[in-house]
């Protein structure tokens, strides 16, 4: 068990995930499921695939099945891109003098930079074989859109893509790169659909969330002959999907013989995170094994950590199915100052629930301490983290420096979701000291909540 | 032999070099020393020790030793970002319908976004261990100066930046990498040198070009105590480290039984050719096989293709030894519209003699076929490429469709030396058909070579 551990563990081609793992099936309480919004019924796989491909509704709904074979043409797009490195960040932890061991998950070695092509191809795959012509979707920070841009293009579907206006602007070169893979894209809220229309009318100004981008890519999906709606996160399908990134990581540990002691990953609607932790929590779940897991959330959208546990709307617009989940309220848009990403106002079902019965822990962090915990990650790792990834770094580099001060020599594991390359704003914004950290408050929660759907 | 070859061929940490490769060594040919300027005598170590680093002297000038010990320090520098992948491009082959085996180096999978950081890390080790306070640079497109950067905030160097100003204006956000990673960066040519002052009253409003920043951060380093000027390109030093490259190339092709026959690279001052080519260039010197081996250059910048073999000086204010090589004149400056990176008006003394002796050949290609190549590779092997690499691009897809009309199973192999993430303003342009096609005419040419130093 003592084999030296590389800087970097790769895994062999036959050792990729031939198949992707459902949590939901080995939780006893099952995520509560989607309801429709008029009747406040279970959404049913009929109502749900005239906004879903029909495949993906199987995936959605199905909470006993614990194996997914993934399809072959899937396998070999991963190929093109995975198996990622699970790397040891050996110069972090001399930097930081810690007996801790510290590996990171890195998912940016890809041209959308994230982890989001795992699920990407995945929808893209099922939407072309079902004959449709193209999907929509909504993108944050815009790893999304890039990332489902470039599933469309290799399988030739049309892709249109609404971008929250803040990161619309603050990225000009994301949207360049969705064009390079032939992609539409819209800034958010648009004048191009009723929703939108409706939103700038009460929000004159606003820049947008994605939960109003959301809205319109449904809109847009729903009116539209041949097309289907996808989404990047939140839904268990793309939990589903994600998990090849846990699998990776577990089967690299393994293959050294390494016993994680805690999972710490970066939480916005839970897409990676639900993936870097899925068949941890699957052993935890089954009574097998023990593990700290650990969300990290921005403290200018805390969901888990602040949030309540309710039904509520996926999106301002209201028009998607309601999902139970930690939410700051569908109305909550975070102030412009936070730096993109994570900045959804729910959470995934399926992680709230585990979350909601002490499966897992969740932390909230400033931006700024993230920013600095970017920068000293890049200055000795040599990558340039996303600030979306980075939360989880300045969790990683607390809980080593606790190790530090203890003399335990812990197996830290963090997902490194993707590269910050598209964020130099930001990055420049912190170097001029520009940035500070908004917090909202329990009044401004109290009043997105006010509109919390009675179910 | 017919082991299934993986998408990725990654070596493991044990299989890499160990020693840098100097092709130099097996050279009966040596390429023409650099000449001082003043006695048009080659330069001695000790002339040169007043702009490079001691160590870096000896390797410039040693053109007998084949291998050169890696230093642990910076093979654990390696590790974090290296082996590379050698990528087996299956989807490209299948675009392309061809029977042509396509391989390339990767080597993007790192902020810097290319090979550059192989040599600045060893530049930065050298300068620690002589007990500099730090060292003064130009760079292009971004690449050099961003890897330099890296390497320095690696070894706690100062690093001073001059980044000419086309790409500067074009490319802020590296300039936010490099401030990242605590470097200083102006444009240049600049106010704040007395060549940048000479140039700017010479060729008012010009864009700048490498052999001006070259010349500005020289001024710097010999007139700073405890400075030294470092270079990412051109210099038989850089073709050493960079032999990094090639050396994994070679090893992964052996490991799977996988014979050459072509080694296609992008051509500037011949960094990543030269590295690129060391290993296949030593066994054809050597006679032990024989491989075509092409380099690739712009037809807006045509050193080889149309340049003269002659001594020049290496930047435009003439305060750097004189180098035979392939050279348009070091007056030359590309037309602004050329997308960044292979502006240099010269090349590698090592590739100008071996170009000269016949063992390679040379292409040159227009930047709309560069882009319209770049969007194609992008589109089917998920990694939206560097300008610069997108020239090897072309031609290895020309070979690869030759190869479908003839029938032969090739291999192919080119260097893709990094990714285009910062190069977003060139993919607007060309996708906005802004972009045109800048070749020199005869007339420019003949001008620029009259300033050719008599030697």
């Amino acid at each position: 068990m003592s084999k030296e551990i590389p800087y970097k563990i790769y895994l062999e081609e036959q050792e990729m995930p031939k198949a992707w793992y459902n949590v939901r099936a080995d939780m006893k309480t099952k995520p509560a499921p989607l309801l429709n919004p008029g009747t406040k019924e279970p959404m049913t796989a009929a109502e749900l695939s005239g906004v879903f491909c029909d495949e993906l509704v199987k995936q959605e709904l199905d909470n006993d099945t614990a194996f997914f074979e993934i399809p072959e043409e899937i396998r070999s797009f991963y190929k093109m891109y995975r198996p990622s490195p699970l790397v040891r960040a050996y110069c972090l932890e001399k930097k930081l003098d810690t007996p801790a061991h510290i590996y990171y998950k890195f998912e940016g070695n890809n041209t959308s930079g994230s982890h989001k092509l795992n699920s990407a191809i995945a929808q893209a795959y099922y939407a072309k074989k079902q004959g449709l012509k193209g999907v929509t979707t909504e993108t944050g920070a815009g790893q999304w859109g890039t990332a489902l841009s470039m599933a469309c293009s290799y399988f030739e579907l049309d892709c249109k893509v609404f971008m929250v206006k803040v990161s619309y602007e603050q990225k000009p070169f994301r949207r360049e790169v969705m064009r390079t893979y032939g992609a539409s894209v819209t800034p958010s809220p648009s004048e191009t659909t009723n929703v939108g229309r409706k939103i700038l009318a009460e929000h004159p100004g606003t820049t947008g969330s994605l939960g109003c981008a959301i809205s319109e890519a449904v809109e847009v999906a729903v009116g539209s002959e041949g097309y289907r709606y996808v989404l990047g996160s939140v839904l268990n399908q793309v939990l589903l999907h994600q998990s090849v990134i846990g699998l990776e990581t577990k089967a690299a540990l393994d293959k050294y013989g390494i016993k994680a002691d805690m999972i710490i990953g970066c939480a916005g609607g839970g897409s990676n995170l639900g993936g870097l932790i899925a068949p941890f929590m699957g052993e935890k779940l089954r009574g097998e094994a023990d593990y700290r897991i650990i969300a990290v959330e921005p403290a200018s959208c805390p969901s888990f950590t602040r949030g309540k546990y309710a039904y509520d709307f996926c999106d301002t617009g209201m028009v998607c199915p309601l999902a139970k989940m930690y939410t700051l309220g569908s109305d909550f848009i975070p102030a412009p100052n936070h730096a993109g990403g994570l900045r959804y106002h729910g959470m995934s079902s399926t992680l709230s629930e585990l979350y909601d019965e002490g499966l897992m822990e969740a932390v909230s962090v400033v931006q700024t301490d993230v920013f600095k915990a970017a920068e000293e990650f890049a200055r000795v790792e040599g990558i340039l983290p996303a600030p979306e990834s980075s939360h989880a770094i300045k969790v990683a580099i607390d809980e080593a420096l606790k190790c530090k001060e203890t003399g335990e020599a812990k197996n830290i594991v963090f997902g490194l979701t993707g590269t910050g390359y598209f964020d130099l704003v930001a990055y420049q914004k912190f170097h001029d000291g520009q940035m500070d950290d908004y917090i909202p408050t329990d009044e401004e929660l109290k009043k997105s909540w006010a509109k919390l759907p009675v179910v």
